[in-house]
């Protein structure tokens, strides 16, 4: 199955790696704008060869791998879909899907199918020199099939899914985005206003010396790529911006209650077991 | 130097195990009104006796250790107060410092000092099970002279800071208070006001199977002791209140420009140098 891969940052790289160290596509046709990432990709075996354009790269493809920033998908789709093969089919990674889907839908030609997907993997690193083949092992790997696709189809992105050590979950671009919204996209945003608040406070310089663990791993997501991020909110504003007015309140009404002995211990210890929950039922998260 | 420590959980275990190890205080008597807690911390060593009283340990005692739960220090203050020596140094281990300095200004003996202290380490997990000699390796120790104590009973404090393998930093109670609040206190309520409000929604079995990395790290603090943190913010109200408001109003202003690219690619960028540079600064921190 000729493949083709456009975008080798963090995740396109990470896939090219694990796929062709699993052996589990034909010839690996890769390109990206940035010819650093293109050179690297070649250099570390992510990609069979590399590609002048995202046209060449796609061209008698099989099956088409987009892994940019979800804001330049849709002019890919625009550009490459007339040089997709009949009966390709193309996915993408992109952290929100009901808008590519949208996209999708209106670009590609009769006959191409569109199948997303979005592995629940990353770094605060990014690009190609972060990428690793195992960075999917054990990640939750959404798949949305779009209005076209195939059962067969969906099925092949959840091979792909399964190939590379992820677990495939087949779920609504709707209610994908809702999610992401709330597990991932609210807590980067959450770092994000804490390191905000905090670093431009004039004290920062005493506070700075005093933080410690806790500190930096509630904020480590706001050390994430703010491009990405930048493109997920404008991407997912409808599902993120009640979640951030819920969190707000919350908050509020926290600071109206630090007198209330019975319900901070409540809400605390309510917290305690909702977290320790999760985690004891998603042991692959626990930290040794 | 003979020594009571009161208080066997986390903090006072592994202050015990690393006084222990290092030979740094005579005598070292220990008392926790949890049994087990007790047995334990005479079992691992991390005192030379148990006693059956907060009263009994600190007799003859000239250095006594307080690492309760903040909120029992002020009625413990006032139980040992006539059982303590002339000349005695008094700490405590408490993450909150201006209350705790108040009632040790009225509890005090004539002739008997006190400096509070508050190592910045800590865990999720809790009481003398957790406990460990190396905890406070590399963190901050805080110390706040209260108003009676002489220039060398406070560097006695830093010398026991520095022995545990802790780098004292001598602080004002207010100031100490703020910054704990900012980079502890908030960072904690904001990730049990992301777990309150995530996993109380109806569509969380879906969320839960989709939270990754990111969630589990933003929320690790959650985790941590209700009582404790119930404590915290009982005694150190008026510093998170502001704090809270504060970012909650981060937030809402982040809803309200989910579609503004600029705004979104400033604020991002703006962080995630923040918080790298806090991180290069405070090379302890980095993860491997």
């Amino acid at each position: 199955m000729k493949t083709a891969l456009v975008g080798l940052g963090l995740i396109g790289g990470s896939l090219g790696l694990a796929l062709r160290a699993g052996r589990l596509v034909g010839e690996l046709v890769g390109y990206d704008r940035n010819q650093p990432d293109l050179a690297l990709a070649l250099e570390r075996g992510a990609i069979d060869r590399a590609a002048a354009s995202a046209q060449e790269a796609v061209s008698g493809a099989e099956l088409v791998i987009l892994a940019t920033p979800v804001m330049a998908i849709e002019e890919l789709l625009g550009a490459i879909a007339a040089h997709l093969s009949p009966g390709a089919l193309v996915t993408d990674v992109a952290s929100t899907k009901a808008l590519v889907l949208d996209w999708a839908e209106r670009s590609m030609p009769p006959g191409v199918a569109f199948v997303g997907g979005h592995p629940m993997a990353g770094s605060e690193r990014s690009g190609m020199a972060a990428a690793r083949a195992n960075l999917f092992r054990g990640a939750v790997y959404c798949v949305t099939p779009g209005a076209s696709a195939t059962e067969a189809q969906v099925a092949c992105i959840e091979r792909l899914a399964a190939g590379v050590g992820a677990l495939p979950l087949r779920v609504q671009a709707a209610e994908h985005d809702a999610a992401v919204a709330a597990v991932s996209h609210l807590p980067f945003l959450t770092s994000t206003a804490l390191v905000s608040l905090t670093a431009a406070d004039p004290r920062w310089a005493l506070w700075g010396e005093i933080a410690a663990t806790g500190y930096r791993d509630v904020t480590r997501l706001a050390s994430g790529d703010p491009t990405m991020y930048r493109d997920i909110c404008l991407t997912n504003a409808e599902q993120i911006a009640p979640l951030l007015r819920g969190l707000a309140e919350k908050l509020l009404a926290i600071a109206d209650q630090l007198d209330d002995r019975t319900a901070l211990e409540r809400l605390f210890t309510t917290a305690r077991a909702q977290r320790d929950s999760w985690l004891q039922a998603h042991a692959r998260f626990q930290l040794p």
